[in-house]
């Protein structure tokens, strides 16, 4: 079997390469920073993008010489990749971690819900305080729930939220009957409708020209006075500034962004003091090992590529996610 | 049929008094505060604790004259009133409010134990000095919960952290097997041999003099390093000297209080500010609308007493809550 070279467009920040060795005989690992993944690209035939972060494939693709077969990225969104048209317009097939944020994610969102239906942040203002103030919190069972995004990660969230005794409804690109878990996953022209209807609304949906920008004053508008918002998509699903007007007219009671348009989010952003909203680093789905999950996933995916066989999680360089059907 | 006299011990602060427009020309309503409670005693047939924090019952009961033949009390907990032993030994009927509070709590550390999770002391904590720094949390699914209690409280958390993929095991007085939500419930003496294993330990047991202080240093050095402990049973099931040594040492990675020996809490308790633990002012189980549920289970009650019929959420007044054959 003739050796594969797959080069490791590297980690963000200090933080170690991916643990490949399962392709120790099979694979010449390269490893590129942004600088050298121009020079490095023509003599990978894959490309791992550990460092999801990074715009250096946007920026490198371009450039002369031989492109990669096959691009995996490390994350469930892949907005940054197709970025770059060259790189859509190409014949290499994207994939991504697909499965990997799911749970997390949907553990991160539901702890957000309850946070806020419960206003810990209340609390531990007051503890710092010293002060005793006994107040009435949200009973969340009973309460409604939209998610937009009805891939398996809005899904997950649909479902633990579900488990707490929400009433959820999903939202996805097109309207399908007989989902078994939430009989129905309305289409994204109905959201318009359902919001009015939500204490809670919740961002999970991936970044298209379709879905950028759609959480914007006449989306926050139609939200029902009190509800809460949170997004663990991507910070351009948002309006920025109608999410903090929304905020300070009390139309919604609270937010919750775990993602940013800008991100690190810059020290002067307003985001970090807008009352009521509260803010993270784009953690939600990493959680402890996350990195051995996604370097095993890649692996997983080597084997069928080093096979010749048909790779999972291939993406769907139009819609601009996976398609269920292509689904592990 | 015969007018009733319903004493109602009034309510905690400035709080409204309970709705009790159902018993309309079947009770008379009698409102009494902490000084007035032992001259109106001698006239009810019932006596309504709506304040549960007040100890004029214990004060009020051994005074002269007749005693009302039931008592009910707007709360979960009992061990205020068993700590009258004239109450205990006189013929008096007590029940509790049993149901209501399930639920809520059992939202309330579910938030908890994912707020704890995923680290969003944390994260508020950076928001508020304006500081981007992404960290790798714990993946709720697959860890390990005891909740020590195995009424509907313990019993409703236990299934909570179920949903949420944990694994629960519930400690109850006695052990039995066959348990439909959780197989086998572990009697008390076993708990010392299961707290090892756990990743969270939550206490929602009733305080009793079997339950006092049981987690002290002894049952934190069995606790896995690294556990996190939360209490939403009483104040002094907990050692609290010994909690505050035991997140000092690091051998408890956090916990979270709501209830506490003194309450409110005095603003210069150590407890405030020590690190790695949460304080909330008793309010787990205190959902909107939570006054009129606790006054609608009393009329629901009042509806059997005034009827010669069996009330019930009955307190077994020497086990010191309402054995499982008594649930309505």
């Amino acid at each position: 079997m003739s050796v594969i070279t797959v080069l490791v467009l590297g980690s963000p920040g200090d933080e170690p390469p991916p643990k490949l060795d399962r392709l120790a005989g099979r694979a010449r690992v390269l490893h590129a920073d942004e600088k050298s993944l121009a020079e490095l690209l023509p003599a990978a035939d894959a490309l791992l993008v550990w460092d999801f972060t990074s715009d250096a494939v946007r920026r490198s693709w371009p450039g002369p010489g031989r492109r990669p077969g096959w691009v995996h990225t490390a994350s469930a969104g892949v907005d940054r990749l197709l970025g770059c048209p060259e790189l859509v317009a190409s014949k290499a097939v994207i994939t991504n971690a697909r499965g990997v944020f799911d749970r997390p994610i949907a553990e991160y969102t539901a702890g957000l819900v309850l946070a806020m239906a419960k206003d810990f942040p209340g609390s531990w203002k007051l503890q710092n305080e010293r002060r005793w103030r006994h107040r009435e919190t949200i009973r969340l069972a009973g309460t409604h729930a939209i998610v937009v995004g009805s891939g398996p990660i809005g899904r997950e969230i649909g479902r633990t939220l579900l488990a707490l005794g929400v009433e959820v409804e999903l939202v996805g690109r097109r309207g399908r009957a007989g989902d078994p878990d939430f009989g129905r996953i309305h289409p994204s022209a109905a959201l318009g409708g359902l919001l009015p209807s939500a204490d809670w609304v919740v961002c999970a949906a991936p970044l298209t020209p379709e879905t950028t920008g759609m959480f914007d004053a006449a989306a926050f508008s139609r939200m029902k006075p009190g509800a809460r918002f949170v997004n663990v998509g991507r910070g351009a699903h948002v309006v920025q500034d109608d999410l903090v007007a929304a905020l300070a007219s009390g139309r919604l009671a609270g937010a919750a962004l775990d993602v940013f348009a800008e991100e690190p989010l810059p020290p002067d952003s307003p985001l970090w003091d807008t009352p009521g909203l509260l803010v993270s680093p784009h953690m939600s789905g990493d959680t402890l090992g996350w990195r051995d999950a996604l370097a095993e996933q890649f692996c997983d995916n080597f084997d069928r590529w080093a096979a010749g066989e048909p790779l999972f999680n291939v993406v769907d360089k139009q819609l601009g996610y996976v398609p269920d059907r292509s689904a592990p």
